[in-house]
C-alpha cells in the first residue's frame, strides 16, 4: 500500500568528503528509488554533521588568513551545507529515477526550521562544532563576539551551541506543493537552517544545531505522513546493547520505548534522540508508524519484515 | 495586466558581504514585492560573483591550512552560494509578502544549468575566479589537477574558467510546479550549478561560470515568460556611453540592438551580455519583451515609463 514517507538519512548515507559523498549518495539514491518505485511518496531529510563542520572550518581558516572576511554564522553554514549535499542528492536521485523510467522529479528545498527562543537548550549549549582553538583564541572569541566556547575532551577548545527542538518547518508549503507535483523532495537538510521568530514577521538565524531526526519528525507531522523512517547504522534497536543479554526489538509501543529510554538503554546523542523522535511521531496520531533501521533494509522494514517499528 | 516575469538581479541587489547582503536584499525584497502586489508572477534569478569568489577563497585557505581537505570544485561552490544567497532572499521576500498580507510563499530551488560540452567557450577559458596565487602555486595546480590558470592583470595568478552558454535549466519542472503553486521562486542562482550531460542520464559538474543574464533568459524561455527584466546599475542602456553625444535608449528592436552591439557600443562583460540576452529573449517569440533598468525602476519599466525595452 502506497504510503507518504519522510526519510531521515544518517551520516553514513552521505560520507565525510566529496569522493565518499558521491559513492555513498549513489547507494542512497538507489535505495530511495526502490521506495518510490514501490509507489510511496517520499520526502528526504538528512544530517550534515561532517559537512557543516567542514564548511565552518573553511571559513574559520579564511578568517584567520584574512581578518576582513566575515565570521560565518552557523545558520549560513547550514544553508551552504544544504546546497553542498542537496546538489549531489537531487542529481543522483533524479538520475536513478530517469534510468528506471519513473516520471518523477527530485529537488532540494532550502529549508529554515524555527525553534523556540525560550527553549531551555539555549541556556545550556552542549554541542561542540567547528575548528579547535587554543584557550586564548576561544576566550577572545567569547569576549569579543559573545560566542559560547568549551574545552572538548582534552582535544582543544571549540565553539559550543545549543540543540533546541524544532517547532515548525518554515517552508512546509513549498515541500507540500512539490510533493503534490510529482516530486521526491529533499528538505530540512542538516535539521534545517535554525531560526527564531523575532516578531510576527521576522525570522532570525541563531547559532544552534537542530537534530535532524527531530526536524524530520516535525516535518512528517506537518505533512501528515504515514511513516517516519530514521535510518541508522544498525538494522534494529536493541536493549542491553553490546552486552551478553542484548535483545533486538522489532515492535514497540511508545510507552514501551519510553520505558526503555528512561532506563538508560539508549545512548544520548546516538540512539536516544532517534527513539525519542520515533515515539513523538507514533504518538502524534493513530496510524502513524516510525521505523528505525538500515538504509538497505528500509524496503523490508516498510513491509514489516525487519527494523524496529514504533506505533500505538 | 498581470505578466509572468523572470527577474535577473545584479550584484548591487545583493551586496558583497553578509552585512551588505542583509541591507541590499531588504531593498530588493521590497521592489520585488511591489511587482507581486501588482499581480505579476515572479521568478527571481541572481548573480553570485563576489559570493562564489568568497566561498572559493575560503576553501582555498582551508586547503592551504589542511592539505587533506578537498579542493572544492567550482560547481560545489556555486551550489553553496545558492544556499548562502537564497536563504536571505527567500527569508526577506517571504517576510515582506507576509507584512503586506499577500498570501504567497517564497522558496529557493537548488538549480543545475546544463551547458554544451562542445561549447567553444571551453576551448578559451577567460573568466578569472577565486584566490590569487604565486606563479609556482598556479603551475603546480595546473600540472597536478589540470586546472587552467592565467596571470590576471599584474595582480597575480588565478584559476581561469570557461563561461559557456546555458542550454537547459535542469530543474525547470520544479520551478514551474512552484510557480503554479502560489510561489515567488528563486532559481538559477549564480547562473546555476554548471553541469554537462555525460550520457543520456548522468549530469556532471564542470568548472565553469554561466552568465546569470543568459541563464535567466534560458529560464524565461522555458517558462514561457512574457517579460525578462535584467536589473543593472543604470536606468537605461545608452549608446556613446559617457561621451558628449551619449544617448539613452528607450525602445529597441532586436535588430537595432544587434546593430549597436556590433558597433561596439556595449562593454563586454558588462552591458554587452545583458543586451545579447535581451535580444535573444525578444526574438524567441512574438510578444516577449526584455527590459533593462534599475531595480527601483522595474515597476515603472513594466508600465513602459522608463528603462530600455527590447521587443519585436
Amino acid at each position: 500500500m502506497a504510503k507518504r514517507i519522510v526519510i531521515a538519512l544518517g551520516g553514513n548515507a552521505l560520507g565525510k568528503n566529496l569522493e565518499e559523498q558521491m559513492t555513498a549518495v549513489k547507494t542512497t539514491a538507489n535505495a530511495i528509488c526502490d521506495l518510490i518505485e514501490d509507489g510511496h511518496e517520499v520526502v528526504i531529510a538528512h544530517g550534515n554533521g561532517p559537512q557543516v563542520g567542514m564548511i565552518q572550518n573553511a571559513f574559520a581558516a579564511y578568517h584567520k588568513a584574512n581578518e576582513k572576511s566575515d565570521i560565518m554564522p552557523l545558520s549560513m553554514c547550514v544553508a551552504m551545507s544544504q546546497g553542498y549535499i542537496g546538489y549531489d542528492l537531487q542529481n543522483l536521485i533524479g538520475e536513478e529515477l530517469d534510468r528506471r523510467g519513473i516520471k518523477k522529479h527530485c529537488a532540494t528545498v532550502l529549508t529554515q526550521v524555527a525553534v523556540d527562543p525560550e527553549d531551555p537548550a539555549f541556556m545550556h549549549p552542549t554541542k561542540p562544532i567547528g575548528a579547535f582553538m587554543t584557550e586564548a583564541e576561544a576566550k577572545k572569541l567569547q569576549a569579543e563576539k559573545g560566542i559560547d566556547v568549551m574545552e572538548d575532551a582534552g582535544r582543544g577548545w571549540r565553539q559550543v551551541v545549543a540543540s533546541p527542538k524544532p517547532t515548525e518547518i518554515v517552508e512546509i508549503e513549498t515541500v507540500r506543493a512539490l510533493m503534490n507535483s510529482n516530486h521526491a523532495v529533499i528538505a530540512a537538510g542538516g535539521g534545517g537552517i535554525p531560526v527564531i521568530w523575532e516578531d510576527k514577521y521576522h525570522l532570525k538565524g541563531v547559532p544552534a544545531v537542530i537534530d535532524k531526526d527531530f526536524a524530520s519528525e516535525c516535518m512528517a507531522e506537518q505533512l501528515d505522513a504515514d511513516m517516519l523512517i530514521i535510518l541508522t547504522a544498525v538494522e534494529k534497536v536493541a536493549i542491553n546493547y553490546n552486552k551478553p543479554d542484548q535483545k533486538w526489538l522489532s515492535d514497540l509501543t511508545p510507552d514501551e520505548a519510553r520505558k526503555y529510554a528512561n532506563e538508560g538503554q539508549f545512548a544520548p546523542g546516538s540512539m536516544l534522540p532517534k527513539v525519542q523522535a520515533a515515539v513523538k511521531f507514533a504518538e502524534s496520531k493513530p496510524g502513524r508508524t516510525a521505523l528505525i533501521t538500515l538504509l538497505e533494509k528500509a524496503r523490508d522494514g516498510i513491509d514489516g519484515k525487519t527494523g524496529t517499528a514504533v506505533h500505538l
